[in-house]
């Protein structure tokens, strides 16, 4: 089974590496970081990957994982190539994986029409712009897509769809081995749970910094 | 503040990318990756990152971070240099973390000598062997040394941190930006809640993948 995981420029790095690290783990399964060229990819902060494959290259992945980032609002409006990817791709593969705002890509390519999805919660108007249902769920199952709350909710995601492809046994050996039994210090994690002091200034930070990477 | 995360050859990716995706958002950071050398450093699976900078290049980091993997058991027969890198970096740092089976590490430089801490629950034995005092918690704050247990443990340790250095309302604002709003499904991450049928034959793997690093 190949996992075909897209990287660009600006993306956030736990959305890849969340479910990564909870796929690369399904028995019999090679894993490949795509991108425009292979080589470095930085993410939105300071770090760099080393994309292994260019988009095509990799035609006929079974699983794909688009991670987001606060630049998909750009990439939509520029029409960056893995939208093309994503809908090349889909057809043919088993499962299409999004976190974050991923979901804003697969929504461009058009793999969203019609369906029901989540993003992160700063996104959920960009998904109805494009033709999708958002819903607060954490993640979202509809037919043979999947897609995956804000960052950290890829991980969440990604032992969902081990679970469809490996069994609930391979799933939970997989949860254990990452020790995956989360005891965040808040529960501050989703816009409900969080007081509007900590809320409104990290929406406003959150569309202060995706409007300086639109400019 | 300089945050410092160590990276080498067969590290566990989420293990670093979990604590910097939280520490990064904290004001006035500059995240470095650091290795034995600058440049590509490939995980325990397929991912390959760029580190920033060599160790004898960050001196004073703020903050330390060292992951883990299966790989520790052998980096300490053989003294890898980040080993050394911990012990010269440690008296001056504010805070020395680790996540998963980075305490090994910590422990092999001396960082641990009597203190409390945790690491995967695999490797309880290796931090007695080395003179620390393993506990079962998923963070562990023992003065100005944090472990966290396996892997994604990284995550609520880095929460817990961002705490102490930014205060309440940062960490919490951190948490909902990466809506760290955990639902996995199922409750299977700690070895006391998975079953017999899963933890076994994944004590079994890890150990196996363990000696094979050995060999």
């Amino acid at each position: 089974m190949q996992i075909a995981i897209a990287v660009f420029d600006q993306f956030t790095a736990l959305d890849a590496v969340g479910p990564y690290q909870v796929l690369a783990e399904l028995p019999q399964t090679e894993v490949v970081t795509v991108a425009t060229r292979p080589g470095p990819v930085r993410d939105d902060r300071s770090l760099t990957f080393q994309a292994a494959a260019a988009f095509d290259e990799v035609t006929e992945p079974d699983v794909i994982v688009v991670p987001g980032g606060l630049i998909t609002r750009r990439m939509v409006r520029d029409h960056h190539p893995v939208i093309d990817w994503i809908a090349a791709v889909h057809p043919t593969a088993t499962w299409t994986t999004s976190v974050c705002t991923g979901a804003v890509l697969l929504a461009a390519a058009g793999v969203l029409t019609g369906r029901s999805a989540t993003t992160h919660w700063i996104a959920y108007d960009q998904l109805t712009e494009l033709g999708a249902t958002p819903t607060d769920q954490r993640v979202v199952v509809d037919g043979d897509v999947v897609t995956a709350a804000g960052v950290s909710a890829g991980i969440d995601m990604a032992l969902t769809l081990a679970d469809r492809i490996g069994g609930a046994t391979t799933a939970q050996a997989i949860q254990l081995g990452i020790e995956y039994d989360p005891q965040p210090p808040f529960d501050a994690g989703a816009p409900r749970k969080a007081g509007e002091a900590v809320r409104v200034p990290v929406a406003q930070w959150l569309r202060r910094r995706e409007a300086d990477l639109l400019a």
